[in-house]
């Protein structure tokens, strides 16, 4: 490791401190149009920034009027080296409900080692430190050891579709041998992790119609058909007591993970009871019988339902039959399933459960594939080595059960793999009261990514 | 009959009229707070013409503070003969969407010998009626033919507990031989009609836990238990999609119509087809095999899902899965149906299907049995001949899949029957837009009554 540049990190963490502690004062929420300002002075302060260090083309990219800009910058000047696309976000979630937060969210405070604010760990902690990374080597050797663009949005915790659109059209600007994204976790503290694979999602509502109308159930009931039993027998029909999906075909791709993923996975540090107790707090787990939580969670299928529209639901006994009514059902998908077949598969078996006087439709809402990278890739590998030499642990591969899209979206537009290096906590409260992001995390974080980017020069 | 007397009621329908327009000109809208000094105009208003006509201790009787008063009148001079309390309400629905009134809700209009106001037949006609049609012996005769008490109320659109708790209260005062509800319909145009049985009602609430909060579904999809999975599951064993209820011992008790009850349902202008088509507006009718629609409407059990609470049901793809939902489920039950018994297999029913991971709790927001009114009663035979020699035709008795809770209350506190005369159409708009009265049915239903109390007298 070139000692110069990390005396320099070290020498530095109370400047990183007092950067963080001013991004973080901005409360760019992004779903509260009353916050554009402060989205606008996001982008602006971390585009001030990139000046500053010295990155080119610098340039606050406007989006369509709803839609909050995104933010790039590069520097290429390591010629013959590797092109690394750094991706974050400045927006951040609401800070609702107010009353539960010790300090106030935009009142960044420092307790115990950890800077608590919301946004501090998801995601302007792990980005800033990808920018301060970078920073550390233009103040101290005044050029980069690969070539970097960076590209920042401002829409993450709203799914906006900004960054998706402006990378299918600029995959010429925005071409690179791969992606480096900090939004991700540790799987325990100390414990520098890799995120190798997510799930993919295909979200749907389904609207079954039965009569014209709303009816009274006292005159009708009966006679009537009640959209809501119809869902219910969909819902059953679509997944059984056991947990098994039961749509045609839907299991065809699935593939268990290799022995080597799964011998590793069983020596996480991972109790179910305390998931259980801790996280779920639930009086069991279930699912698939035969898999274990971690395999049911990264590396099956599952589907889910998230809410029922329609009827009567206040206080009190509307004796309602309704119309029309509505459920919110998703999927998630592993690796090799197709979400144009899933969804096919899904319509057609949710016809063919659809009852007698009932009349059903399937809307979907979004779709995405599931992505893995192969922790045989020198991008993973040098991330791993990276990590592990600053934490001074052996590098832990894990995959995520949700999604995140922008890895789908650098796979699709510009055919590269993400590295998901996370540097948040189990416990760091992402989007609850609350928010931290523990400081030597955000302090090794700037190393592990600084020597990464130096390890990819070599 | 009569004739004094009939002559007055047909020599008075402009009058009859007025009255009733100056009635539904208060919007006495039981439910919204702010038409509380019209619940009072129309109550007084009332108490007017009892007092005017020579009705004996008229009282509007306050309830608590949140109540709608009721309205009691009395003239007990026919000693020897029986006493009949006859009721109605004055509080009326609300009239929106008001944008689909083709006149104002509040300014009735005739058209077509309908008159047209919210209220017109739900229930303030038909009070109206009840009131006119004593108001004649008294106006003609100075007397009446039999003992009355009237008790009007002013909460039934909402299922105040006002009349409930004073019924309870006052036995003695309300002591009397049967009630006389106008407050039901007729089959078919022309077709006097009487209703002999109402189905009960069990409404509940299952709350289903658990996680012990929202998880994501991506993180936790897969393991976590789903409580909507849950609730599903729960209502496909509470029914199945052949109708049948599923709960053991749910049909123990119930009955089938006798076979001159039945004979006479088929006898009635009842076309499925265009039931389904022109009530219903669904692809087909649903239910039990071997049973008329009439029969599973009427005369069999059914449970329905009113809604389900909890999770996400806004636009767009929020991925929880919910701590808690809840699921508003009730049961029609039919005659000799106990309400208690029913609940403690449901619940028990309920518990036995709650899936691994899940606790449910089942609350019962309200409980009414069913109630019958056999048509040998002395009361209803001549509800039966009164409607006849006025309508021409001779009187059906059906039955009516819905609850009249008053009913259960004259049964429980005064241990009386409720004849059901009704004077509404099927198409008056009960609870819509351009509610109606069909005023030659209005005028007919003064002499029906009139009729009634004369027969009683007999």
């Amino acid at each position: 490791m070139a000692t110069a540049i990390f005396d320099y990190y070290r020498a530095n963490h109370d400047r990183y401190l007092e950067g963080l502690t001013n991004l973080l004062k901005i409360p760019s929420i992004s779903t509260l149009p009353e916050h554009k300002p402060d989205i606008r002075r996001a982008v602006e302060s971390l585009a001030n920034e990139f000046r500053e260090m010295g990155m080119k083309n610098v340039e606050i990219i406007e989006g369509q009027a709803n839609q909050h800009p995104l933010l790039y910058a590069e520097h290429l000047e390591a010629s013959g080296k590797p092109t690394v696309l750094l991706y974050g976000h400045y927006d951040v979630q609401p800070a609702d409900p107010l009353e539960e937060w010790i300090s106030p969210p935009f009142e960044p405070t420092v307790r115990n080692d950890n800077i608590y604010a919301r946004g501090a760990v998801d995601d302007k902690g792990q980005t800033y430190l990808l920018v301060k990374a970078v920073e550390g080597f233009l103040k101290t050797e005044g050029k980069l050891p690969i070539n970097i663009k960076f590209l920042i949005e401002g829409e993450e915790e709203v799914g906006g579709e900004h960054i998706e659109q402006y990378v299918a059209a600029h995959p010429d600007r925005l071409k690179a041998d791969a992606a480096l994204i900090c939004d991700t976790e540790m799987f325990a503290p100390d414990l520098p992790t890799i995120t190798t694979g997510l799930r993919g999602l295909v979200y749907t509502e389904i609207e079954a119609r039965g009569a014209a109308h709303d009816l009274h159930s006292g005159s009708y009931g009966g006679a009537a058909p009640n959209p809501f039993q119809a869902l219910a027998e969909i819902i059953t029909s679509l997944k059984g007591p056991d947990g098994k999906i039961r749509i045609p075909g839907f299991y065809k791709r699935v593939k268990k993970p290799g022995a080597k993923e799964l011998e590793a996975w069983k020596r996480l540090p991972f109790k179910e009871k305390e998931f259980l107790q801790k996280e779920v707090g639930a009086t069991a787990l279930i699912g698939e019988k035969g898999f274990s939580v971690l395999e049911r969670l990264w590396a099956r299928p599952t589907l889910e339902v998230h809410g029922l529209r329609g009827g009567f639901t206040g206080e009190g006994a509307k004796t309602v039959i309704p119309g029309v009514a509505t459920a919110k059902i998703s999927m998630r998908l592993v690796p090799e399933m197709d979400p144009k077949e899933v969804i096919r598969q899904y319509t057609a078996h949710v016809k063919k459960s659809t009852p007698k006087g009932i009349k059903t439709a399937v809307r979907v809402i979004s779709q995405a594939p599931a992505s893995m990278v192969s922790t045989e890739s020198r991008w993973i590998a040098a991330a791993a080595e990276a990590m592990e030499q600053v934490f001074r642990k052996k590098t832990v591969y894990i995959r995520s059960g949700g999604s995140i899209p922008i890895v789908g979206v650098f796979q699709k537009s510009l055919r590269i793999p993400s590295v998901m290096m996370g540097f948040g906590l189990p416990d760091d409260n992402l989007h609850a009261p609350n928010e931290k992001f523990h400081l030597p995390n955000f302090y090794r974080g700037i190393e592990a990514v600084g020597r990464y980017l130096e390890l990819l020069g070599q």
